[in-house]
Parts: C-alpha cells; sequence; structure tokens
C-alpha cells in the first residue's frame, strides 16, 4: 500500500529538519561550541593561526580540523563574516520539549520569555544572553517568522547560545497553554497596557512567569494577546520613544527576577 | 608677532569642530531631524519617491531638496546604508553644558548615564532610546573614544538622537565631578561589585542619579571608578554570562526610576 501523502510529507520535513546544519564562526562562538559536549558537530575549519588559539577546545572535542589558508578561507560564509579564521558546522540544539526544559530548578520559581515574530538575529541574541544572565528557564520562538539558530546569532548571543535554552516550537499560543498548565502567569508586554510590570508582578510574586514580547512595530499579534493572563507595560517616563525588544526584554527579566518583585 | 604654536593649534581645532557635520539617512531619521527646530540642516538629497513621503516635513524645514536618481543616489553614504532615497547633511547638535543640561525637570530627581569609552554606534543608539523612554537628563561621553553622532547612530538610536541630550565632554571624571558639585550620587555599574544596584538606589531614594557604564570587556577604567561615590552590581542568577552594555543600561535606568527605587 503507498503512504497517503500527509505521511510522506511529514517524513519529508523531518529528515530536513534532521539534516538541517549551520555555520558559527569566530573564535569565541566557534571555542564554545566545541567545548559544549551537548553540541554535534560535522566539520571545523580553521587557519594555523586560529588553530593555535583553539588547540586545547579542539583537543577536547576531539574533532579533526580542516586547515585554510587564512587569504582564501573556504568555509560557507556571509563574505561580511568577522569570523577570525574559524568555522564549525554543526547541529542545531535539542533542548527536549517545553514541559520538561520549562519545570525550573526547584529552588526558584521559574521564568522564560516567548518571542512573537522577532525576526533579527541581533536582538535574539542579546535576549538570548540576558535570558542565560538572569537565570531564564528557556527562550522559545515560533518555529517560522523568528530568528532561527544561525553564526550571527550565535556570535550576538556571546556564549549563550550554546548555554541558554532557546526552543523553537510549531505554535506559540500552544505553547503559552502548556506553561499555563504548568501553573505559569503569562504576562504579554504591551505599550498601551494599563497594569505597570512591577505592580503586576508583585501580585504574582512567588509564581512562575511567562513574559511574552513582540516585534517592535506589530508587537503582540491578537491571538498571542488573547492567550495571555495579562497584558504589563514598562513605565515609561517620556512621552516619545520605545525601548528596543531587546532592552524591554532585559528589564522585563530584571523585574520578574529580583528578589522581592 | 606671530601666534604661538598652541593658539593655531587650538584655533584649528575650533574650526574643524565647527564645520564638523554628519549625514543622516533613512526616512525615519531624515523626518525627525527635519522637524527639529534646533538641527542646523545643511543639505538635503532625495529621490522623487523619498520626497513625497518627506513633503510636510521639507516644507517645515523650509530647506531646498537635491533630487537623485535612485539608481546613482549621490549622497556620501557608506554604500552598506539603508538610506531610503533620503540623506540629510547636518550639523551635530549643541545640548549646552553639563550644569544646565542635567539641572532636570524639578518634578522628579534627575537621573543621568556616562558611558566610558562605549564605542559601538549601535549600543549608543539603543542606549538613547532607553534614555529618552526613561526619562534621563543626558547621556554623557567623552569626545574621544566614544561613538560620536553618525547616521548609523541616529538609525539605531531611531528618533532619539534629535530628542535625547547627548553631550561628549572633554574629561569625563570632571563631568563626574560636576554632577557630584550638583547633588549627584554616582553609581558605577561593575560585575564584581558587592553592592547590587537596587540596594543602592534605595538607599538614595529622592536623590539625583548618575550611572556610569563601561565597555564589554574592560569595564570602567581604574580614574573613573575611583571618582564614583559607589560601585553596583546587576544581580546575575547565572553562573556564566553578562549583559550587553545597552541592556545594563536599560536594565539600570528602569530600576533608577522607577518610583519607590
Amino acid at each position: 500500500m503507498k503512504k497517503p501523502k500527509w505521511v510522506v510529507e511529514k517524513e519529508q520535513a523531518k529528515r530536513a529538519a534532521a539534516s538541517e546544519t549551520l555555520w558559527l564562526f569566530g573564535l569565541h562562538a566557534v571555542r564554545d561550541a566545541l567545548r559544549n559536549p551537548r553540541r554535534e558537530k560535522l566539520r571545523l575549519i580553521v587557519t594555523k593561526n586560529a588553530l593555535d588559539k583553539l588547540a586545547e577546545a579542539v583537543a577536547q572535542a576531539e574533532i579533526e580540523p580542516e586547515m585554510s589558508d587564512p587569504r582564501r578561507f573556504d568555509a560557507p560564509l556571509d563574505p561580511q563574516s568577522v569570523h577570525q579564521g574559524a568555522a564549525l558546522e554543526v547541529k542545531p540544539l535539542d533542548w527536549g520539549p517545553v514541559e520538561e526544559v520549562c519545570l525550573g530548578d526547584g529552588i526558584r520559581p521559574p521564568c522564560v520569555v516567548l518571542l512573537d515574530r522577532v525576526t533579527d538575529p541581533h536582538n535574539v541574541g542579546a535576549i538570548l544572553r540576558s535570558a542565560e544572565v538572569f537565570g531564564a528557564a528557556a527562550v522559545i520562538a515560533p518555529r517560522h517568522h523568528s530568528a532561527p539558530e544561525t553564526g550571527a546569532l550565535a556570535k550576538t548571543a556571546s556564549g549563550a547560545l550554546e548555554r541558554q535554552p532557546y526552543l523553537r516550537v510549531t505554535n506559540l499560543a500552544r505553547a503559552i497553554d502548556q506553561l499555563r498548565n504548568m501553573g505559569y502567569q503569562v504576562l504579554g508586554l504591551a505599550g498601551e497596557a494599563e497594569q505597570e510590570i512591577g505592580v503586576a508582578l508583585a501580585e504574582r510574586a512567588g509564581r512562575p512567569v511567562a513574559l511574552v514580547l513582540g516585534a517592535e512595530g506589530p508587537g503582540l499579534r491578537q491571538k498571542t494577546r488573547e492567550s495571555c493572563d495579562a497584558l504589563v507595560r514598562i513605565d515609561f517616563a517620556g512621552a516619545f520613544g520605545s525601548l528596543n525588544v531587546s532592552n524591554a526584554a532585559a528589564v522585563s527579566l530584571y523585574a520578574a527576577t529580583r528578589p522581592g518583585g
């Protein structure tokens, strides 16, 4: 019997996802990935100079480096990439399902960040960095219309991509439901909201919190808004202006994780 | 009698500073500058398409646009600039001296941000944006070793460059002394500091606060550290990582300006 079309398509998508790889570049990003035992490494292309600097991490990762001439560095990178003579092909990290990753450490109430169509890799990289600093359990984004793991994102994340769970899910509203079922309070950031984030967090002190941020301009989509428990704003003194999304994320994470709400 | 060499040099530097101009680009940045009566405008180069979109602001600014073919846009910009067919040559804004700009509005205790050798225009642009949002009286940086007003900075600042005082001073330590003489509490951000910023701010509730941030990596210079009243840190949950400087600025500004410290 012939397989139905949807089964064939699902299998194809699975194979495509399984074969998906990305190129990390730059000494810091490559070193962090080499040192990460959970990171599946495929090819390492380095100059003599870069290999000297990465020797310890290369030995630890047990990967055979391919040497390249610095004048004709032959990794498939964007020509503007500041690769510093090091490029590493890897598989995206598999962090596991929302229900497991977002359990938290059992010591403090966990906090997660959800991104609704934030597509700029520099913003997402900076958000991963802040999420790690403030101990967020995860950053969650939809698989489509969000920034995928890329070398540029890894560079902005400054090592956080290797350590900070970044989950890309099929459906953001479903992930929000899962978090709510786990006991999370879901707060959507919206400039026009009436409640100030500090006040909203104080009311929810000691509970797990999910912070949902939208892209600059469009903000949260209607469906995402409706799936939040409350909309909250960051108090602005000025009459003009708005925060960059990575700055809004940092402020929200600070507010949500500081002792005493 | 011939003028001494140092007088000649000082006069030359003054003339150079007076003639210093920069090119703003992109519809938003150009529109914001055209609408700013304090901004001295020199030349406007636009495509037909861009002029249609900027017509109102151009009429308001009373500047004669120079038309340019979109295929050979002839403003002296970096070729990677996303100019959207609009470029405006302007003089840097003169905000006036520290003692006047940092007086505050008389309603709330003022807050200022000082940047110790933060050279990345994207970081400084994002910091100007956050400073405006949280109502900071000024962002102050040394004239040398900091990001000058440029088109790229203006673009990241998303309009804030026209509205948020950005003072570039000869000597940062002297500006810190001036602020202290005005009654400011000067807090330097340093990862290894013992006191948490929220605690330090609560102790100083109701007083003007100056937040001093250093570049990523080197942090605050020794001389800058010594001129602070106290060093404070942002509480980190994770064992790894550090905040991007613009995120650290946003968090500090939020902490310093929220009601109740």
